[in-house]
C-alpha cells in the first residue's frame, strides 16, 4: 500500500531550521498504515533533511560545521553561472541530502526520545518548501 | 511484505565503528523476502550509519576528516544547554544521517566486495544500540 | 510491486559527477509503477549519490568544500594497507553516502526544476560503475 502525502512549510532561509517530526506522524497516522516505512524528500537543490535533537545549541552546533565546510562569505562558481548569492547554500544542501526514509511500526516513527526530523533550509531568502512524504506499508 | 526486524549492538563511543553487514544479511534472511529494500535506521541523535570498506585504515581516515568538521576539543553550544560534553557527536551523527536504504534481490544485499554497512556511535561513552531493519518486499 | 533495475555508467573519478536523472526516470517508466519509491544505490566505496542543481559551476564549489574535509594531497592510512591512492575517495563517498530514496507519484520523480539525481565517483582512476534501482510501488 502506497499513500503519497506533503508537508508545506515556511522557511526564512540561511539555516533555517524546522522541527517536522509531527507533520510526518500526522501524515503516517492520517495515511492509516501501521508498518512501513515513510521516505521524505525535499523538492529543491538548497534544502536538505536529517534528525538532531531539536534544541537552539545543537542547531547552532551544526550551522558552525557548514561553515568551515562551505563558509557563507567566499566566492563560488556558482554565483558567476547566475549572478546569484547562495553557493554556500547548494554545497550545503548537497552534502546532507535531500531524502530520509523513518521506518514506523504499530502506527509509531521508530524515533529516538531526543531525536527530532528536522528541515534546514540553506537558501539565502524565505521559501515556501515542500516535503514529500511517501508511505509504503500495511 | 512488511517485516520489522532491530539489531542491538554495544558500541563504546568517540566514534566505535561496527561492522553490521552480517546483522543485516540475517535479518533479510530470516525475513524469507526474495527482492526488495531494507531501511535500517539507528535509534538515537548521536551515531549515524554509511557504507565503507571496513578496515582499520579508512575508519582512522573517516574519523579524521570529522575531527576537521567538529573537533572533540571546542566548545560547543549544546554544552552550555546540558552541561554536555557531546556537542561534536551529535553535529557529526546529524551530518551522517540516522537512515540508510539497501537493495536486496535473489535475497542479497547489493553491496560491492569492499562495501560494507557501519554503524558509527559519536557519543562519548560506551551505548547499548538499536538499529531498525524495515524490510519491503515479495 | 518490487521491480529491479540497473545502470551502468562509465565514470572518470577524482569527483567526476554524471547527471543520472534521465536514466532513472527511464528505469520507473520501464517498471511501469505509478506511485512509490525509487531506492537508488551505488555499488562500491568510492562512489556516492545525492542531488544537486547539475551545472558546472554547483559541481566545482562541491568539489572545493570536499577538499576541505578530505584533501586529495595528504597521507592517509587506508594508503598504508594497501599501497593505495584513494584514501580521500574512500573518506568523501562514505560521507556523502551510497543510497538516495526518490518518491514518484503518477509516474514522475517529485525532484525540483533544478534539482538533478547525480553520481559523483571520487575513485583515482575510470570505472564502470553499476547503480541499482529498486522500485517499490503500485
Amino acid at each position: 500500500m502506497i499513500v503519497s502525502k506533503q508537508l508545506t512549510l515556511n522557511t526564512q532561509g540561511e539555516g533555517h531550521t524546522l522541527d517536522i517530526t509531527s507533520g510526518v506522524e500526522r501524515a503516517v497516522r492520517e495515511a492509516g498504515v501501521k508498518n512501513g516505512v515513510v521516505t521524505l524528500f525535499v523538492i529543491g537543490s538548497t534544502a536538505a533533511l536529517t534528525t538532531i535533537e531539536y534544541e537552539p545549541g545543537a542547531l547552532a552546533d551544526l550551522k558552525r560545521a557548514f561553515e568551515v565546510i562551505a563558509p557563507r562569505d567566499q566566492e563560488y562558481q556558482h554565483h558567476l553561472r547566475w549572478h546569484d548569492d547562495n553557493g554556500h547554500s547548494h554545497v550545503r544542501a548537497a552534502l546532507l541530502g535531500p531524502s530520509l526514509s523513518v521506518p514506523f511500526v504499530g502506527g509509531q516513527l521508530t524515533l529516538g526520545t531526543w531525536q527530532q526530523i528536522i528541515l534546514i533550509d540553506f537558501d539565502t531568502r524565505p521559501r515556501q518548501r515542500k516535503v514529500v512524504a511517501q508511505i509504503v506499508g500495511e
